[in-house]
């Protein structure tokens, strides 16, 4: 404690050593616990930076030490005393080589018992760690969280800086687009009936700040989605978004692989190997999602490709009649129990998968193979099937079978769940991948037309375009990727349409009329008339990161005041209702 | 530009010198202008680093030299070449010494006529550009204006990052608070009737991350107030918020008045010396300001005072019925002409400043003096005026009377327009202060009330408590602080209340009920029952920061993407009306 002149506290009580014994001190902190041990009285006391133990002696100080053996947890206190070498010392912490021989005692700030217990593993609810927040945020998992998130942001803005992109604030208050997820929207005082709308992404102003060109551009700023929430979603979230001109999409993949790199250099303090690429195609054929974790192999076999058929033609109708057989191998997962086999069946069926059952087939230890379905298949039919998985000895052979694209959807969900029992997705070992070559467009049954699947500025891959003129739009691929780690998507961009007539052609073709399209992305496609350079992007979610680096399930740990999932700040308990004042300034009324 | 894998383009248009010579380059950029020279053509290429100049040969390639002749302005062109040694350097430019012979041109992109010329000094006016503001921001002033605020962040956070403050964000979306400017609110869709509010500032988060055991928090913040704007006033703004625990006034100033030598130090190159401090009361009784431009002296010299009446008794009314007589000495303005003063005196007479009339005497060269109320005064009078002032041969002295705040703010006025026709305010000149002891509360008359001066967190002078016990409400001192640089105030903050029945107490005087503020405030004040440290902070205002590092009046082109003073971008042209649907799901209606 150096830094400034500090006149309440001459060190934290992270910094004392051995080194220091015999110095007078002056701590401020909270009284994390005290001990009575017959004639002497401890306490921890604790700051941000660590925890000293005071030490109080009855025979030297007898006033002294009844006073301190007053003190209640979350006291704040401030003491004086000398630095001394400890008789027990605690080698598990930095100071723990020492203790303050205490000569005086202030307490700052009494503390109610707090409603539960601020320590590593608390004995409080996730409802009532919300609720006082500052108590929980008072614990030192939580703290750690929020000084990686900082250390996060310092390393980003680091490497960034240093590859000259300009950090740009672009603004809260902007204007309402019906594409894409729902506006939060703010009612204008001085522009009656009209309404801002917050941010869902800095997207066109930074493509703007392109045609204005700055070249490169990023920012962490905080995006909103007025969506219904789940564990993991916010509806205020923070993103790093970045955007550059003259760049292609392997330009933009070697800078922000560059920058994955150095987060993980600096942070986790590990070397992280060059990023592997896959494309969409092969991600869905391969892991059946577009967010494999790679962390493990366990690849899709398809048993009823043309190619190689092994299991059509046997009579097993489920089979025969399925558009695709698809399986994975469980390597020495062979001696799965009845009961093991059938929770994962039960898995596979849950409604939120949907699978109609699932066959297995054992790879004994003499080589032969065991299956559930042994009356359709005999064993030269099952060795193929093990031929097929390059199965060997001890394996386990899962295969679920039915409509491709949802049958990829549940064995990717079996696939997960086989990795985590077989203890392959250990949070501390990272796997990233780009997943690239994403369709340009989706088509959406309900709505009956086409919806960008990046966004509505996204560039269809040059050798593609041909096929929008033949209105093939489900084959267009776009210049879009994604940066995936561990089975998280982290981050996403594109290469962007710089061409006036291109964009407000894929405006048409997402149902936008010229109108429409003028309207709402007027601003854009002016601008780029004046001469927009060729650009492109990329935005990382910067909570789910820095959840990821922390090992972390949840992003909410990772956020200092986050919000439940009916979007309410438990704490300050808001949303709130507001005077009628308020309202009748803004023009609005509430509806009964 | 040896940053990332750069596919466009070897080079940047900044970078190339004589020692590049030889070398095969391809740049990428706008077309700034085009000069044809009889068998030469040549393109000046600008991009955000700098401008090369590229030479087309009439002779050795005709078929090119003519392609580039019908290039347009602000085209966006990609083109290779070699570079050479120029026959006519430019040293006003760090490419000044090389051209580029091109080989190859490729139009990226066309341009259409820009609406203003993209020029350092431009045609276009303030509507316009901002209309274009994509254009406007091609232009270098403007473009190094976000470059200066770009650096301004870095450093401000390169200097909290060391002193060991951690940047956390607090939310966007919290709850509505009476006290203060008026909020901007966001109608809530899943808590209907419910809004969430935009904070003014994060002043309670910060304190509960103080609560929460932070101990040094900043952020570099957006925070938005729905107030009537003026030029420089935004509706979004950004602040550099910070908060410490464990200290006092004395740590504040030391650690900011270190923040800002840092930022003059590496973004201006300037050495600011130590930060001088000034009363509140003397900033009022010397400047009637309580944020003083100090880059000139010219202090205020009280006529009338009981100790020093040089004014009252020689039956000129105006002085011997003003409650205060004040003035300034301008010095060697004795030359004024009548014209000169006639100005001065119609500048204070106008409504917004109220003075009823200006009083002067000149300091002739021998020593005599005269003034324009000679029928009422003699020589050794205005001798005694002059002695009062410290005047000299050609100082000229300026006189107003009447009430004492009215007067001194009539005169604060006077005071700066003098210093800007005496060339006193020069924009690369700085000088900071710190304002310090402001009152905590001020009276306001229109709801006959006390209003906290700064804000109902702050904390009195302790010695000043037994007044607010005593009900002398309007003597009672805060520990508060502004730091004012050349007459604008950049920062304020102050030490705070962190124990609950003070808090509550200050509230009471506000005219919360004890409903009122657990309402609005009980999560802080519950939040002070848990052990909350001595802390204090301070928020500077960093658009206005940023202009004044700039050398610039306005805020405005030291934002992105600015609002005009309706609160509407008309870039975008937001806000906007939006759909009744998204009017329903927000449970709203508007007001006819």
């Amino acid at each position: 404690m150096n830094k400034g002149i500090i006149m309440y506290r001459s060190n934290t009580c992270g910094e004392l050593r051995l080194s220091d014994a015999g110095k007078k001190v002056t701590l401020c902190g909270w009284l994390q616990k005290g001990r009575d041990l017959g004639g002497m009285t401890f306490i921890d006391l604790r700051d941000r930076y660590g925890i000293t133990q005071l030490a109080f002696n009855m025979e030297t100080n007898a006033e002294l030490c009844e006073k301190a053996r007053k003190l209640g947890r979350e006291f704040v206190l401030q003491i004086s005393g000398i630095v001394k070498e400890r008789e027990n010392k605690n080698l598990q912490i930095p100071t723990g080589e020492i203790e303050i021989v205490v000569e005086e005692l202030l307490v700052l700030n009494e503390a109610k018992t707090p409603p539960f217990t601020i320590e590593d593993q608390t004995d409080g609810g996730d409802d009532l760690r919300m609720k006082f927040r500052y108590l929980d945020l008072r614990r030192t998992p939580v703290r750690n969280n929020l000084m990686l998130r900082h250390k996060m942001a310092q390393q980003t803005r680091s490497y960034l800086d240093a590859q000259d992109f300009t950090e740009v604030e672009t603004p809260v208050l902007i204007k309402s687009t019906p594409e894409g997820a729902r506006d939060f929207v703010v009612p204008s005082r001085m522009n009656p009936g009209q309404f801002y709308a917050l941010p869902q992404s800095p997207q066109t102003f930074k493509q703007l700040l392109m045609v204005a060109g700055l070249d490169r551009y990023y920012q962490i700023v905080k995006c909103f989605r007025d969506e219904d929430l789940r564990a993991d979603r916010q509806p205020e979230f923070t993103q790093i978004d970045c955007e550059m001109s003259f760049v292609e999409q392997e330009d933009v993949l070697n800078m922000f692989e560059g920058l994955v790199k150095h987060l993980f250099k600096t942070v986790k303090g590990i070397d992280m190997q060059s990023v592997p690429r896959m494309t969409y195609a092969d991600a869905m054929k391969y892991y059946g999602s577009d967010k494999p974790d790679t962390r493990f192999e366990m690849k899709f076999i398809e048993l009823n490709a043309a190619s190689n058929n092994v299991v059509s033609g046997k009579n097993f109708k489920v089979f025969d009649e399925a558009e695709l057989v698809v399986g994975i191998c469980a390597k020495g997962c062979a001696s799965y129990t009845r009961k093991q086999l059938d929770e994962l069946t039960d898995f596979v069926k849950r409604p939120q998968i949907g699978a109609t059952g699932l066959v297995y087939a054992r790879v004994n230890e003499d080589g032969t193979v065991k299956s559930s379905v042994d009356k359709f298949y005999d064993e030269a039919a099952l060795n193929d099937w093990a031929k097929a998985f390059n199965a060997e000895p001890n394996d386990l052979i899962l295969i679920l079978a039915g409509a491709a694209d949802k049958t990829r959807k549940a064995l990717n969900e079996l696939r997960l769940e086989m990795g985590t029992r077989m203890g392959l997705r250990d949070k501390n070992n990272f796997s990233c991948l780009w997943v690239l070559d994403f369709p340009l467009l989706e088509f959406n049954e309900e709505e009956n037309r086409y919806f960008a699947m990046h966004h509505p500025f996204t560039s269809p891959k040059p050798e593609d375009i041909e096929l929008l003129a033949l209105g093939k739009l489900g084959s267009v691929r776009a210049n879009a990727y994604d940066l995936v780690i561990n089975g998280v998507e982290v981050g996403g961009g594109s290469v962007r349409i710089f061409n006036k007539e291109l964009q407000a052609k894929m405006f048409g073709i997402l149902g936008f009329t010229p109108e429409q399209a003028q309207s709402q992305f007027g601003f854009l496609m002016n601008a780029f008339e004046f001469g927009a350079p060729p650009h492109a992007g990329i935005a990382f979610g910067f909570d789910r990161l820095c959840s990821l680096f922390g090992g972390a399930e949840s992003i909410r740990d990772f956020i200092a005041f986050p919000k439940n999932n009916s979007g309410r700040d438990v704490m300050i308990d808001g949303p709130s209702e507001i005077d009628q004042k308020q309202l009748d300034e803004l023009h609005i009324a509430l509806k009964k």
